[in-house]
């Protein structure tokens, strides 16, 4: 008997978390059941509970997913010589981000949120993903500051960290306020890039 | 008999919400009861019934009474010449905002933001909420535009959703991965000033 393919496993994998992801996106997480997932993603419950025992493992896979390839896209980005403006950066990557999603991802983002303060794996999960983002963000920092367009006594953890906030609220506007394009977030942090922070200090 | 002062009735209602807003940060806002309410204000029923009809209104009441004082201040801001650059604004403004609610306070919003994508109302509150704060920046930022000390070609209107996009995101993360110093948003926001944002776009 052949044996089933990585790639075959990896597809699978895929075609539920995008189920799932579709599901908990229209009609949030406490209101799907494992059921809808099966539905959405047109597969028997033998194929899913091969891969994930439930709605927690579920969700603890998307965050995972979502935080390991924004972290993938901004270590590329730390490598590039020299990498993006934060500007530009940002604004590409929540492009990519929410481009690659159901509508309605941000709502998602905003529920996982609130999730974890009350399910401490999926708090476990989502801080262990953002310790890792927030590393590739200070690797990002060291470029600009090394290369002298950033002023290299602002510790680059707190600009890491700022740098993600503005993301996360950015997510969260949209999912509060309707979609607004990226253009506004890189028009945004192009005028504090147009600071002076000597005289502004 | 002796009217009751507005004094008075101003004192009443923000004893209600305070002690809301701590059993709603403590417990969750699906876990708080009026009961609950009731016995952390040390009101009777009918005290409380009289200014709130139910949960509902308190944390509309809540949320509206966070955002009309974050509006004040950025008004306030705008009028001094020159207001403060955005990164002592804005860690001013969360330090003041956060330092006059109870611990936890961070998870209270959060757990708002979720409400709303299933409470029209509340929505509503947030949204109109918003649009005031950000209109506060709007005139914020054209001032800095007409001192010279920001790029006047990029829109007011998207460095304001930037601005607060920062200080949500602050927010949620001082939800979800424990408290950090405002310093932590003041030099992260001055790392991104320091930059050329000629050279760098």
């Amino acid at each position: 008997m052949a044996r089933v393919s990585q790639e075959h496993l990896d597809a699978r994998r895929r075609q539920i978390l995008d189920g799932a992801a579709r599901c908990f996106t229209r009609n949030g997480f406490h209101a799907t059941s494992m059921q809808d997932v099966l539905r959405e993603a047109d597969l028997s419950a033998g194929a899913v509970y091969r891969y994930f025992r439930g709605k927690e493992e579920l969700i603890g896979a998307i965050v995972t997913e979502v935080l390991d390839s924004l972290r993938d896209t901004f270590e590329t980005a730390a490598r590039q010589s020299p990498p993006p403006p934060p500007d530009e950066l940002l604004a590409a990557v929540m492009s990519e981000v929410l481009g690659a999603r159901p509508d309605g991802f941000p709502g998602l983002i905003i529920q996982v949120w609130t999730e974890t303060l009350r399910n401490e794996e999926l708090a476990a999960v989502l801080k262990g993903g953002f310790v890792k983002v927030r590393e590739a963000w200070v690797k990002i920092v060291h470029v600009y500051q090394d290369a002298g367009s950033m002023d290299p006594g602002v510790p680059a953890e707190d600009v890491a960290r700022v740098m993600i906030a503005t993301a996360q609220g950015f997510a969260a506007q949209q999912a509060l306020f309707g979609e607004v394009s990226v253009d506004v977030l890189r028009n945004g942090l192009r005028g504090l890039m147009s600071m002076d922070a000597q005289r502004a200090s």
